[in-house]
C-alpha cells in the first residue's frame, strides 16, 4: 500500500507522516517512510543538486528533469521494493507534486509533465494521497527554518500551487483526501488514521469476498 | 549554425572540435565550443553526479533523464544564446547520444527518449552532425585517461552504441556526415573542414538568391 501527503511548504506533511508511521507500526504493520525528493543516496544528491546548482540559477524545464530522475531512482530502488516486500509505504511528496508546483506553479505545460510522471514513475500511482491544504500566508508563517530556494518564492507562487492541488483532488476523488492542515497535529492525525483505517478495511473486505 | 560531433568514446571528437574551432576562428567566425554533459555551471555539476552518483549505481531511466536535465539547461541558458548572436556552437556530443546510448546501448524505448529530447532541446536540431566512427576495440584502446563509468563498460555495449549512431545517420542523410576516424588527425579534420565549408558555401549561396 502506497500512501502520499502532498501539500505547500509549511502544511506539516512530514509531521503527519511521522504520526501515521507511529500509528501503523503500532498496528504491527510493517512501514517504510520516505520522501521526494529523495529516498536513496543518489536521489539525494540530486535533491542537494535542486537546492544549491553550483550558483547558478535552474531553468523550470531543468528543475522538473532533476525531479523526474530522482523519482525514477526512488521508485525502483526504494519504493517498488518495499511495496513488493508487503510494507506500507509513506511518501513525503510524490508525482503530483511536479504537476503543482512546475505544471500549475510554473507555467510548464500540464500534458507534457503527466508525461514525464508517468515514465519516471513506471506507471506508480498511490493508493491514497493525502493533500494537507492551508491558506499559503498560514502555511509560510509555520515555517522556522530558514528558507531555502523554494520558500524564497514569493506568496502568489503558492497561491497557484495550493489552487493546483486542489483541481489535482477534484479531478480524481476516489484517490485524494483533501484535508484541512490548520487544527493541531492531533486532531488532522486523527482524520488521516480514519482514512486510512477506512481503506484498509475496504481493502480487508475485498480480499475477504474473493 | 550548429554542429555537433557525436562518436563513441576515444574516437577524437574532443581533438576534432578544436581543430575545426581554430580553423573556423581563423576565418573569422565567432565560435563557440561546449559540451554534453556540461556547458554550464549546473549542467557541469549534473555532469560530475552522472560520474559519481553517491556510491550508488544510476538506473538506466534515472540517467537517461538527467542527461536531459543538463541538456535542457545547456540549450537555454548556453547554445540558444550564441546562436542568437551569430556564433558558429561547436558542441561535443549532443541529444543523439541519449538515443545511442541509453536507446541502442542500454536498451530503453527510443521513441520515449525522442520524446525527452525534444522537451529537452526545444526542438534545436543541429545543422550538421558528425559521426566519427570507427570500432570499438580500436577506439578504446586509444583512451589513455582513467576508465570512468561509462568507459568501464564493456566491449559489447560500445558495439550496440555504434551501431546506433550508424542507424541514426542512415536515418538522417542530409543532417549526418559520417567520418572513418582512424586516419590521423589531421586527415579526419581536412574530411570534416571540407564538409564544413560545403554547408556555408551552400548557405551563402541560399543567402544570395534570396
Amino acid at each position: 500500500m502506497f500512501i502520499v501527503f502532498e501539500g505547500i511548504d509549511g502544511t506539516g506533511k512530514t509531521t503527519q507522516v511521522n504520526l501515521l508511521a507511529r500509528a501503523l507500526s503500532g498496528r504491527g504493520l510493517p512501514v517504510l517512510v520516505t520522501r521526494e525528493p529523495g529516498g536513496t543516496a543518489a536521489a539525494e544528491a540530486i535533491r542537494r543538486l535542486l537546492l544549491d546548482p553550483a550558483g547558478e540559477s535552474l531553468e523550470p524545464l531543468t528543475e522538473v528533469l532533476l525531479y523526474a530522475a530522482a523519482r525514477a531512482q526512488h521508485v525502483a530502488r526504494k519504493i517498488r521494493p518495499a511495496l513488493a516486500a508487503g510494507r506500507v509505504v509513506l511518501c513525503d511528496r510524490f508525482a503530483d507534486a511536479t504537476l503543482a508546483y512546475q505544471g500549475f506553479g510554473r507555467g510548464l505545460e500540464i500534458g507534457a509533465l503527466a508525461g514525464l510522471n508517468a515514465l519516471a514513475a513506471g506507471g506508480l500511482v498511490p493508493a491514497l494521497t493525502f493533500l494537507l491544504d492551508m491558506p499559503p500566508a498560514e502555511a509560510l508563517a509555520r515555517l522556522k527554518r530558514p528558507a531555502d530556494r523554494m520558500e524564497r518564492e514569493g506568496i502568489e507562487f503558492y497561491r497557484q500551487v495550493r489552487r493546483g492541488y486542489l483541481e489535482l483532488a477534484a479531478r480524481e476523488p476516489g484517490r485524494y483526501r483533501v484535508i484541512d492542515a490548520r487544527p493541531a497535529a492531533g486532531t488532522v492525525h486523527g482524520l488521516v488514521l480514519a482514512a486510512v483505517e477506512e481503506m484498509l478495511h475496504e481493502t480487508v473486505c475485498r480480499f475477504s469476498r474473493a
